[in-house]
């Protein structure tokens, strides 16, 4: 891979650029939609395509308890099992195995409550060591076991252009000595990982460290560092961010001038965030690309990104409110739904039905929602009007409306 | 309205035509796919139109009772309801009203078993009499009332291009008097319902009589000349058509034979048939379009309609045998789901992790197939080579596959 820088902010630490890898290039900053199972939840590749994505995100841990890597590989891997094209991500799997055991660490990571063990609270843990993770599927109930070498087997099989290496995701309430002891195995991790990969990596696939730390600055510097001293060929940024968004702003901020510092020419991925607000500052901050379930999500539960600041930029459509609404989700919008002309109404009532296509409607909605403000923000940089641009946005300007010089 | 007939069959009571109406025209024979309540189930508009279909069929009882008439008529009526810009044929509501007294009617006219009430075994029925219908909504357990008149003025409110009038949909159970009694009703429903068209209708919309008269010979031919004699502008055939095909068979051409006599110029309608064999001889018998829940139904429990014969024209995804099965659902189809070169192990894995992409896709695929298998009967019969062409689709040619000089 390389990854080449096009234009570098003078006011803030955000870049735009391009990812050149085995399936293709990514513009950057990017979003990343999930394709979780194999699939971006109730859309077709064609669908992501049209909206304009570049890159997807698979999961390494629930791909590996079904369908299993060995029949993905049969079929020649991830891109022709689920037909996309483009360039694929892996997780490694640490954050899903490790958010079985540490009581609803998927939640808690992203300042949300929610049920303990995140979406899939049925499996569990049974014993974490150096050599890695025995825990239960929570498909059938049986054993299984993760380890360092055995995740990036599995995404080598899977065929990903970028694989995360494996690492233990800590919680927000675990102690500073636990944070300490859980990132200095995720960077024997780290090498083990690397060194697997060099041996048996499949050609073209790179692989990203990952930065972990916790809330602690001296923590976060350190796993930089070491992350930055590595052969990873991009880095990401993990675990526990805080309680809070502005406690995660200012983590990523710690890590992300340290990387600056570092190894100013990595890309680097956050992981697991995508508010609006967090995507734009995410961008100041000099993260290259985000994944996250929030736009995919919202949609399966008609929640629609708005550009309204002051409802966190959401319309939740299964509300009685929107029952007589005969305006579109959002005026001007040219996304599928906006632009197909079906108004707030008639969603409102697919979804009170129980109708599979209001899902992937607003599904639609956001996914292009979220492309468009990515789009901004890539041509604020490039025109040297991010500040300007990310206050229009943050103020309620609709994403598409506020082009820089395009 | 005007329905022209283009070519008749030399060999049966087949042929093709054009039905024009209000929002456009419709190639017949045609079927139908269910839009019942104000959407295909998993699909866009965009999707219906992409895969060929001209005419698609809104429920008046489920949008009596959601979102309500009121609502539809007030945003512009059905077709500006849910972005559908062609034909749209709704049904009475009868059928639904009485599917839910008559102990499964539903099941019982497909010649299917299943839980009693159809699928919505909630509701119930606390009286019949002249006047028309009470009954419980399914909703909210509330009291309603449909009428001849109701009906027809909320298919006026929905604005669809055809409306069919009130009928009892009697069951296979039923007694002959009481079947005779019931058609009796439904005659004299019959010319309420094209009395309070005549004065309230909306323009453009075309109104259709429903034959019943049950499994009785002579009943049939009573309520076909009954219907003819009446100013409906197309004719439809309801109520039970038996336990069997053969029965089912036997109904219809008693039926289509009486009509070709007396009234061999309007269009008719066969209720909620849609099997592939049944299509073949609905079209031989004369019959001009068919409305179905069975193509998208299949597609949502992850069953394929494939040429193959000896299976009833199926292919269960969901079957442990298709796990890694590397064929797409049916060879050299150019639908969504097989030109895009999903395969049945990837439709299988999806349709077992509960992915709604899955639904979608063999959904697109049933009505792709539908679509095609209609095409071909069009054609053959333009080209004067029904027979022919009707026993390669029986002997499981791939529609599409098997044109009459297209």
């Amino acid at each position: 891979m390389a990854f080449t820088v096009r234009t570098r902010s003078s006011t803030s630490r955000a870049r735009t650029g391009t990812l050149h890898l085995a399936h293709g290039e990514v513009q950057t900053p990017a979003f990343v939609p999930l394709a979780t199972k194999g699939t971006v939840k109730t859309l077709e590749p064609r669908d992501v395509v049209a909206l304009g994505y570049e890159l997807i995100l698979g999961n390494t841990f629930h791909l590996l308890l079904a369908p299993g890597p060995e029949l993905v590989a049969e079929i020649g891997g991830l891109h022709e099992f689920m037909r996309w094209e483009r360039p694929i991500i892996t997780d490694s799997g640490g954050f899903q195995v490790f958010s079985m055991g540490h009581g609803g660490v998927a939640d808690e990571i992203k300042g949300r409550r929610g049920r303990p063990g995140g979406d899939h609270g049925s499996g569990s843990i049974l014993a974490i060591d150096e050599e890695g993770v025995r825990f239960r599927s929570y498909l059938d109930g049986g054993e299984r076991f993760l380890s360092p070498e055995g995740s990036m087997s599995v995404q080598a099989a899977l065929g990903s252009d970028i694989a995360l290496v494996f690492d233990e995701c800590t919680p927000f309430h675990v102690s500073r000595e636990y944070t300490e002891r859980s990132m200095e195995r995720t960077h024997r991790w780290l090498e083990r990982c690397l060194r697997w990969h060099a041996d048996h990596g499949p050609a073209g696939q790179v692989v990203y460290g990952i930065v972990q730390g916790g809330v602690e600055h001296d923590l976060r510097l350190l796993s930089a560092a070491c992350v930055a001293s590595s052969a990873s060929e991009g880095i990401a940024i993990g675990g526990s961010l805080g309680r809070e968004k502005a406690q995660m702003h200012e983590v990523v901020d710690w890590t992300t001038a340290e990387l600056e510092r570092l190894a100013p020419d990595r890309p680097r991925h956050l992981l697991g965030i995508g508010d609006v607000d967090d995507l734009i500052v995410g961008v100041e901050l000099g993260i290259d690309t985000f994944d996250c379930a929030i736009p995919t999500r919202l949609g399966r539960h008609g929640v629609a990104l708005v550009p309204d600041p002051s409802t966190g930029w959401r319309a939740d459509l299964a509300k009685g409110r929107w029952r007589t609404a005969t305006e579109p989700i959002q005026e001007g919008c040219r996304c599928p739904a906006c632009a197909g002309g079906f108004t707030r109404a008639y969603l409102h009532y697919l979804l009170r039905a129980g109708e599979l296509t209001a899902l992937r409607l607003v599904t639609l909605h956001n996914l292009w929602f979220i492309a468009r403000l990515m789009e901004d923000l890539r041509a604020a940089v490039d025109a040297g009007r991010l500040s300007e641009v990310a206050a229009a946005l943050r103020a309620g300007a609709a994403p598409g409306a506020v082009p820089a010089d395009r």
